[in-house]
């Protein structure tokens, strides 16, 4: 395909998926330039800084000239952002979000849309555990998926022409695009994303309330497993909050079969039901080598972090 | 401190840990000779092959002429084994382990133990996800910690100097000790190590039942979080299926309370309490930051793994 993908690109929201964006659509070309708005005056002053593209004091100037507008803040406040400038967007041009959870996120837009563009969510399957504008970085998608989420309205030629652009955009900055339902979705995610956030969450916070335990022994010997959850459990608290308040019903479903799986295991310990903790705990082997195999993750031992080797 | 630590050390296992200490030992100098045994035949022939040391067939002829021997097996067998050779071993030699629980094994191994001998327990807090005896390599324990809990008993001038002896030999591999009692080293260890595995493994099979979203999404889109779990879930199976059964009322305490801070971040999802969940999250960075702070992670973006920054 040609490059840039698109003239201009406009994002919503400087963090480190929106830092990590506007890096990435020039470095590999998905964009010719890049348009910048945040809700905090010294994020955008940060953005300005270190040179992420133009940045703007409103966010309908930053989306005016703009080919793809795409929504990088917390999910909880797309909807009311979108009322504010989505008249301004110019015609036939896409909007798209980056939202860790879907239905909700449409729900809450597609009253706003004007009928002029094209809507078409979207969440790219990537991240660390770091926030702001200076934890992005360009490579962040590569290798990645990233799921779009069009309503059934694009089947015709104009949508399907914003579908391959927008899918252009995100295949030009490394990833693999995968496109499906918004239910089908916030299901897969809340197994692969939200539950293993909330369970990481929780038990760094059940480490930290332990009266019983020193909390720097925790520190101490953290390497025998804890630590793998901290990592996660470092990640942005608000950005977390919406997505738990905004795919509540999946999350729940989810949550319920681990408890239950949980309980199962509990009372193996407790009767010394050896052979079912045995036999339990082979078959996870094997999830891990598919994800190797598949690329989302390295086989180095302890994901080679410890590089002394 | 003069090299080697000790003239003879005896390996029982051979496995990740049991074979990273055959090679550390070597490589660092903390014993002139290296005696090896496991159970298996198998593993015994794979270790004369990479030459990790000189490997015996009975278990008797491994620990007679060392000055340490070191018990690497998974903890369930530790104390049968101890009944078959501590016989053998000679005058003022030591003989330690590295299992994950203390209490268990000490109360398993301690009437077999003859009086001419000093019993120390210990437990390094080192591993990967691998096992075997390929997995292990000698900077497996650089940086990391090593308990060692001793008895009572060492209390007197030679037990003392063996406790010194010890002690200098997992300082010349490259780790600090901590000398503390079997109930906190298993209070600890619960939380910090043994609750992260059985979550983990659990997280992992619930995502290997669910039937109603596919496998491969699972798979695809893992990059979200669940790949994090799938690391320490894919650890020796025999090996954890001893730690639970052997630490059964720790374990079952962190999960205790580790259940009553899920139901209640559970509670705040369904009633969509989005205040009590951003609080909750902010807690948990803290703690990461004090671990590497600690030098017991990285810092780099998820774990360095995706280096192409």
């Amino acid at each position: 395909m040609e490059l840039p993908v698109v003239k201009r690109v406009a994002i919503i929201g400087i963090g480190l998926i929106g830092s990590s964006l506007a890096r990435a659509a020039r470095e590999y070309g998905a964009a010719g330039s890049v348009a910048l708005y945040d809700g905090s005056a010294d994020v955008r002053a940060r953005a300005r800084e270190i040179g992420l593209g133009d940045v703007y004091d409103d966010v309908s100037d930053c989306v005016r000239d703009a080919d793809i507008v795409i929504l990088a803040t917390p999910v909880g406040v797309m909807g009311a952002l979108v009322q504010t400038f989505a008249s301004a967007m110019k015609a036939d041009a896409i909007l798209t979000d980056v939202g860790s959870v879907k239905k909700a996120v449409v729900d809450a837009a597609l009253e706003s849309v004007p009928d002029h563009i094209h809507f078409i969510p979207g969440h790219p399957i990537a991240g660390t555990e770091k926030s702001g504008p200076d934890a992005g970085f360009a490579s962040l998608f590569r290798d990645r998926w990233c799921i779009l989420t069009p309503a059934t309205e694009l089947a015709d030629d104009a949508g399907q022409a914003a579908l391959k652009r927008l899918s252009d955009f995100w295949t030009v900055i490394g990833s693999q695009v995968q496109v499906m339902d918004v239910e089908r979705h916030d299901r897969v995610l809340a197994i692969t994303s939200h539950l293993p956030h909330l369970i990481a969450f929780n038990i760094v916070g059940t480490a930290h309330d332990l009266e019983s335990v020193d909390q720097g022994d925790v520190i101490k010997f953290s390497a025998g497993g804890f630590r793998d959850f901290t990592r996660i459990a470092a990640s942005d608290p608000i950005m977390w909050r919406d997505v738990f308040l905004n795919n509540k019903d999946a999350v729940l479903e989810m949550l319920g079969r681990f408890n239950e799986d949980l309980a199962a295991l509990q009372r193996a310990i407790r009767w010394g039901e050896g052979e079912q903790l045995r036999s339990f705990f082979e078959r996870t082997r094997g999830i891990r080598q598919s994800i190797i195999d598949a690329g989302q993750d390295t086989d180095a031992d302890n994901f080679g972090r410890d590089t002394k080797k």
